[in-house]
């Protein structure tokens, strides 16, 4: 058996979210990921060398397929063709289910790069942080840039998205963090091991309706202070650092 | 005047690394990015549209064009086309030049990915550290995706490619750090306001070479510590985190 041209075209069909969306799958690729997947996701289909499905002959799919690295070449999404692709069933995304008043999550506002949007995932996996919500116009969870810049953290993060104004006007009994540029030093403030935090985009900051509800502002000094800048982080790189400081005094 | 088809070719061959290191020129695009350039740079050629070059008319450069909206688009080497594409001339990188006694410096081992080195390159802006210097196999700093993400911060950061196991050798009498997985908690070691921080690629981390050198082993712990994981965080999101703790008990 082999990886059909139906099922190429279908791989690469899913580049497009319209299409993700109507299958209501996504694709990730690479071992690691793909096996991480495999642990927490339902799976439609893996295609994979036969020398990788041999080394797991374990792998639990609706359907598996041994492909060649010819037809694994045209299947990817990405630069350099993987050993395996496989198929998953979008998890729920129903944020109405889940509580937030235990502990941290992170809210997205407006964060449009997918790399930017997975590298962040992967930093909540890394610090402890459960939940991300996304406002819509938030990068897409299952565009392949962002499943893969997550490494395997997709597997474990749950990723919401819904109109953040109205979500963080429910939650504003909690503390609601966020950077702004006349924010206090974030090194120097008492930050709880419970609420939410709002990260903004490098272009518009975190909008108004977002920030209203904040009770929290917060600023990542530069280093000298005494150097004005016009300059900002990476949005990615502002979140590791954030993320950093809540847990520091922990760890 | 137009944008040329010979300089839209030489624009989109510069793209190719051989081209640029024959050239020893580069691209740079979008307003922000190239007037920050502008400051520090020696440019050959500003393409723009009418509008961009009337709001600036003290631009300084070997040539000026004034560009189409189309011409501009068949030049980029971006997805969406800028209102103003630059060339400049590659600045001078001799590391020999420079003393690492003073201050903290970035060492990058085989850091593969352009948008993580720009990336790392603007965290150096943002927190004070003048120089990185780069392993020969660390992505190239002209690569218009490196430049691109360093939204400006090539600009004003010196970067150097060199041997760096003959450099830390080199600077051993100096503090020289690395993250290591069997590292000290980086949030309670002492740092010094000088030295050497080694970051190393996520998939092989820091190389032997390397870590010979590095008498300062850290570790960003994840939380919550007994959770155990073989996960990691993106280099350029620890490299956040590294620099804003050697900066922290500062500001």
């Amino acid at each position: 058996m082999s990886l059909s041209n139906n099922k190429i075209k279908y791989i690469r069909s899913l580049k497009e979210k319209k299409l993700r969306s109507e299958h209501h799958t996504f694709v990730a690729e690479g071992t690691k990921l793909v096996f991480d997947l495999l642990e927490t996701c339902r799976c439609q289909l893996v295609a994979a060398l036969p020398e990788t499905l041999a080394a797991h002959p374990d792998i639990r799919a609706e359907e598996i397929v041994v492909a060649s690295a010819s037809e694994l070449k045209k299947a990817t999404l990405l630069a350099t063709a993987p050993q395996i692709i496989a198929i998953f069933y979008q998890p729920e995304q129903d944020v109405e289910k889940y509580q937030f008043g235990e502990k941290l999550s992170l809210v997205l506002d407006g964060i449009q790069d997918p790399g930017n949007v997975g590298t962040i995932i992967r930093i909540a996996d890394w610090f402890g942080i459960d939940h991300v919500v996304c406002s819509p116009d938030t990068a897409d969870l299952f565009n392949p840039k962002t499943v893969q810049a997550t490494m395997g953290a997709i597997a474990r993060i749950r990723v919401s998205y819904t109109d953040i104004g109205v979500f963080l006007r429910k939650y504003s009994h909690l503390p609601i963090y966020g950077t702004f540029l006349d924010g206090k030093n974030i090194y120097h403030e008492e930050l709880s091991d419970y609420g939410l935090i709002v990260m903004g985009s490098e272009g518009k900051g975190i909008r108004k309706e977002a920030a209203e509800s904040i009770s929290r502002r917060l600023f990542i000094p530069n280093f000298p202070l005494s150097r004005t800048t016009s300059e900002s982080l990476n949005v990615a790189a502002a979140t590791a650092i954030v993320c950093s400081e809540f847990r520091r005094r922990k760890l």
